[in-house]
């Protein structure tokens, strides 16, 4: 396994630092109040393209050398990353192809072709999509760049810690959620670099707990297309990201889906800010544990804010 | 007329600090090219109590001597100005009271409770306003913190053009909301003490266009009870903003209703965050006046995000 190290976190800011925002750090003394802490909380959702993804994909991006560049990158992906991409394609000025099943909304097909990026579609299900981004590269020679099981897409998310660290010292937490774990894994990277002694916690979905229970059976378990209000959280781990998290990360908290839902209601009514439902995990994570972060210092990373602003979950019924 | 000078917005930016947040800018390529200028939204609706009202509350409260402090505060509010005091008076740990026309909400009024303040009810109109505060100060002896024809109020504003300047250096202009003028006054004070050189407009809606028609006319003109969907816009000028809008302001800008909604409606789907009505008058202002900022470096002032999210006016009707 190519694993990325602490330098490869250091040397990815240093290269993407011209295409991302330094994100702003808020605090709100009426969440530290309701959890008992000092939260200060990453807003990835003012990220390019709204969410963390653009420091992985851009780190992935500006790290091809010209030639590999000249053939252009590829994924499969109908989510943050498939934009992120798209965006981080679009500053360097060279092609990208995203695989999306066909049954994908057609607002992200039009995405991904707003930033000129091209859309092949395939038949839903993995398998599909695996093979469709087979002939692709076969056919381009692109380069793959995947959502997170990729050393330089770990490094590049690692940068949004390695910010939080850097601009608030010393901290007792930080938590992320975790879906495919490149975020997470990306956060060990930074504390292990930086601050070793700051605890890293995974948020989770209950219904998406597959990082919980790999945790608990001490294996990788692979889940199948789990629902949860969560979107962005539904991938599995694979074997880079469980490295992280089966070595780096403290535990792994859940969130049920109603306390997903009234934190990011809560964020929205109390911050004025605009998260995904995947963002909210984090602090209903934190809320449904008040004791394990009482009285600490807390780095919350709210990870995007990709939603669709007319059909909000607490507006739906 | 007392009228405040930079040294007092130095001054009250030392005595503030602790007790206010310094707001985040965020930019956003969209905006930037929307407008065909470099934007720099000050984001005072993560400021404390939500809205840039802090500032100017928080410095009247803090530089109050002892005894003041004691006999507490007083204003005449249903708005921000209102929140803003009490939450200054609470960190001060002072007396505040609060006069509202009967009409006012129930929200307005149980926000007020909410901090710990007294509600005086008073019949709607500004003569009755005037009395019954009157009234709670010959009873109380508490100081009067008039929204914004006030000198502390003027300087306290006047901190968040100094941060803007300070944290972006050279601009070419600012651009912010005006309504009673407290918060246009203090950006003048601060570019009159840091960069003379910076052009400061005032953004205001055409349905409460007081202070472009006062400045034409050469005198003050006040209007009564104007209808604007940017309800925190509907005060007219009084001597000591009057003073700033003729001799500071470079022009005063009209957005019309649907430009307002508009342009709120855009920072919230592009930006993800929340802003009252009256803090997209800015945004819309420099869209419908483009050739006057294109190429130029503007610093925009989101000036609050108190809004009731559960009717925000692109959803009615």
């Amino acid at each position: 396994m190519d694993l990325p190290a602490y330098d490869d976190v250091r040397r990815a800011h240093a290269r993407i630092a011209g295409h991302i925002h330094r994100t702003p750090i808020l605090t709100s003394s009426f969440f530290d109040g309701l959890a008992g802490a000092s939260l200060f909380f990453k807003c990835e959702n003012f990220q390019k393209a709204g969410a963390f993804k653009a420091r992985g994909a851009a780190n992935a991006v500006f790290g091809l050398n010209e030639a590999q560049a000249r053939a252009g990158v590829a994924t499969h992906s109908s989510g943050n990353h498939a934009q992120a991409l798209c965006y981080a394609a679009a500053k360097r000025g060279i092609a990208v192809t995203v695989v999306m099943p066909e049954t994908a909304l057609e607002a992200k097909k039009a995405a991904v072709r707003g930033y000129g990026g091209t859309v092949v579609e395939c038949a839903p299900g993995m398998a599909a999509r695996e093979a469709a981004l087979a002939r692709v590269v076969a056919e381009t020679g692109a380069e793959v760049v995947h959502p997170y099981n990729d050393a330089r897409v770990i490094a590049g998310q690692g940068t949004c810690a390695k910010e939080i660290i850097e601009d608030l010292g010393a901290l007792d937490a930080i938590v992320a959620p975790i879906g495919g774990g490149g975020l997470i894994s990306g956060c060990c990277l930074a504390a292990s670099g930086l601050a070793p002694d700051i605890k890293v916690y995974a948020a989770e979905p209950s219904n998406a707990d597959d990082a919980c229970r790999s945790r608990k059976a001490g294996r990788l378990i692979v889940e199948d297309a789990p629902q949860t209000v969560a979107d962005g959280l539904r991938a599995s781990l694979k074997a880079l990201t469980w490295h992280f998290v089966s070595t780096g990360v403290e535990d792994v908290l859940l969130a049920e889906e109603d306390e997903i839902v009234a934190a990011m209601r809560l964020i929205w009514e109390r911050m004025k800010i605009v998260v995904e439902p995947s963002s909210a995990v984090a602090l209903a994570a934190i809320l449904a544990n008040r004791p394990l972060f009482s009285g600490r210092r807390v780095g919350v990373i709210l990870t995007g804010g990709n939603v669709d602003l007319h059909s909000l979950p607490w507006m739906a019924g």
